[in-house]
């Protein structure tokens, strides 16, 4: 079945989900409608009120949400383990998960009435390790509205190869050549336990506690199933002054980002004929988690952080250039002859120019996990507790062999950025194309 | 010298601040004056644009902001250690960080221009360990308005006494009785490197990066002076939906709480004329940083949280009340004979009826410091990958012995709620009364 046809119903829709079941008995009773006041309700159709806050990005549709999507201000990565090696426990679960993602998405689950009664009897119900492992929305998103909540769901490598290259639950045929075993790039310093996964959960929403919401409600439906095995908090700053800054203090986004985009998106974003067929109209995510070294770019005279990144702080033009929409000039330069952009400026290398036309697409978010201790690697060498804040790279492509790889080969040799940033996590996904239409789900190419 | 006279000239600026010498050295030269065009600029004077986003705080006043004001979108906390013990060194710091943080919360400092050129005359001089560690405004904030942006500063117990009780810096004489040792809570599981500190300071704002950058502009004054001890990021979800709910999914602030605050500030808020008399004004925050075990509290069914907590989860009333401003009715009965607010839940333990009439006005912040592993100390016990998730308690009172101490003992030994949470970080701060006009400081009331 290729994406875009309709979903058999018989496959899609066998009988309620485990979820909903799951569900069920916890409904059983009393609810309560809004505003303190206790009354009698069973069931869950509640519309979003009008006044529903945000707007609802749609779920449905050849691709993804979440890739090509406007940036929303708060995202939540999730990494799950698969416990399973059973490609049924995998289809039911992403069942299980589309249709959640597609309800959580509207902000309608948000305005779920729960059971709710001055009844004991349940309270001892806690200690009782058979009971489901979900009972009914956690409330923290009650009334938030959808605030353009996207869901993106990802394959890793290790969800059709054991590490030792051997087929893991009969998908190894379909493992796509573009999911590649990223090389060692000079500078690494990953850490296992923020890197890779079974399953990618991408939850991005203009409010934290949303995106939260959803990817823990998402991980409620099976965590004997799929285990979380990391997350990663990012944000963005309010869009509304135009291209956002990074934690540089540079604008980030005016080329290769979804900001701006590629203008032709089945050219370098989306999965074609070029692999296999229950790829098309997904794309490829890098996610690398790049740590900034703060306190040290802030020692650097802003003249000089200009030649580092090749930009105008201010502006965001290319040196030599008059806009942040200027053409790179890397030819030009200077009364002295040196390049105006120099040989090692960040623009100049991670171009397409200087990588053979390769595009990535990045939708970027800053995160800042707190202080840590860290060694420097850069003089003045030190140990201290410095800001572990920085980047989240999200890269989406065609294929990264012929598009990340080969970029970040570059940078990783003779960027002078690299005095100033550390990849500290790292993961590729194969993100599938979306579910089409109500009752298909994600995943349904791959797996059926 | 008491809040509210006006500042001796003489004292409070007695010259240029060492940072606006520092600084003066990157302005001589060009600028960047908007839109990508290049020119000729000396100084600082730009006044915020008139498209400047969010609404501005006030920060000159008899009290700080941030304490009683309406809760900000974000928020970060970070604590310093003082690396001199020299009382003028001090002085000198909290001048400058008064007048930073002044200047930021106005959004001002977000507009400065950048010195701005292709000179790589300066590349080098990172490696130069003499060159200030500042060099202007880094940029990341630049137009994005002042966000409601306020900055509240503290001072720990151990800039008065070191840990055996002796005089750190000729201060101790000024220590006040109020600012305390906490006891150890049962149930308390503090990591030290994320709690207490000599000088603390709180950055609340609707938007992430504006408060991040708050800390960080701080944080370079002096780095060498005052150094970063922990740093803790915080967020609130949208706030038009009424009194937010916490990770828990319970509205969290309907009493004891800046969202509606105690009738009488100073009453319950205010240092007043029992204490020394240079925090006439001020108030002592109890800070802690309490994770909620979510995978856990998500098993419980809902009417089960519902008298862990003693509300009803949707409408936020207590249980046997009709509406979220009911009053406590903590001697009703079940026709059983039961009280219908049992004797643990947390409403119940924490209310001023059962703590003597002690209240403290809480400002809280969820947080989400991503997924830890974990060993539960309530069944079922594991060892496992959980959120390290929850609340930030920020909690402002006259008198933490008289306020959180008797409440929070009580909780720590019977709160139902024990099951579901875990202090794990902890600090007290004396907030001193605010700098009451341009050229006044934080501090002065103590230091002079």
């Amino acid at each position: 079945m290729r994406p875009g046809d309709a979903p058999d119903q018989d496959t899609v829709e066998n009988g309620p989900s485990r979820r909903s079941l799951l569900r069920g008995g916890a409904l059983v009773g009393a609810g309560v409608v809004g505003g303190g006041v206790i009354g009698s309700f069973v069931g869950r159709a509640v519309a979003a009120p009008p006044s529903a806050k945000g707007s609802r990005e749609p779920f449905y549709g050849l691709h993804q949400t979440g890739i090509t999507t406007d940036t929303q201000r708060n995202t939540v990565l999730a990494a799950f383990d698969l416990k399973s090696d059973r490609v049924a426990d995998l289809a039911a679960l992403l069942r299980d998960w589309t249709k959640l993602a597609a309800e959580l998405t509207t902000g309608s689950s948000n305005t779920v009435p729960m059971y709710s009664s001055n009844d004991a009897a349940d309270r001892n119900a806690y200690a009782d390790a058979t009971q489901p492992s979900t009972t009914d929305d956690s409330l923290e998103a009650y009334l938030l509205g959808p605030q353009r909540l996207t869901l993106t769901v990802g394959f890793g490598r290790s969800l059709f190869v054991d590490p030792d290259g051997q087929d893991r639950m009969g998908l190894k045929a379909k493992l796509p050549p573009a999911l590649a075993v990223l090389p060692h790039f000079p500078g690494d310093q990953l850490t296992a336990a923020d890197s890779e996964g079974d399953l990618y959960l991408q939850a991005c929403a203009d409010d934290p506690q949303v995106a939260f919401h959803a990817i823990r409600s998402i991980a409620r439906i099976a965590p004997d199933v799929a285990a979380l095995r990391w997350t990663q908090l990012g944000f963005t700053p309010t869009n509304d002054a135009g291209t956002p800054r990074n934690l540089m203090g540079f604008k980030d986004g005016t080329v290769n980002s979804n900001v701006h985009p590629p203008a032709d998106l089945d050219a370098t974003v989306w999965a074609g004929s070029e692999g296999p067929a229950w790829m098309r109209g997904g794309s490829y995510l890098v996610y690398r988690r790049i740590r900034m070294a703060l306190e040290h770019w802030d020692r650097l005279a802003p003249s000089s952080q200009e030649q580092v990144i090749g930009r105008h702080k201010l502006s965001g033009a290319p040196l030599g250039g008059h806009g942040e929409f200027s053409a790179l000039d890397l030819s030009a330069k200077t009364s002295a002859g040196d390049p105006v952009i120099p040989q090692t400026a960040h623009v100049r290398l991670a171009s397409p120019q200087a990588n053979n036309g390769a595009v990535i697409m990045r939708r970027a978010f800053a995160y800042n996990n707190g202080t840590t201790p860290f060694t420097e690697r850069w003089p003045p060498w030190r140990q201290s507790l410095e800001y572990d804040a920085g980047l989240l790279f999200l890269a989406y492509q065609k294929d990264p062999r012929t598009a990340f790889v080969p970029i970040n080969a570059r940078l990783a040799e003779n960027d002078a950025m690299n005095e100033f940033i550390t990849h500290t996590a790292s993961a590729v996904f194969a993100v599938p194309p979306g579910a089409t239409q109500s009752g298909d789900w994600i995943g349904r190419t791959l797996l059926t």
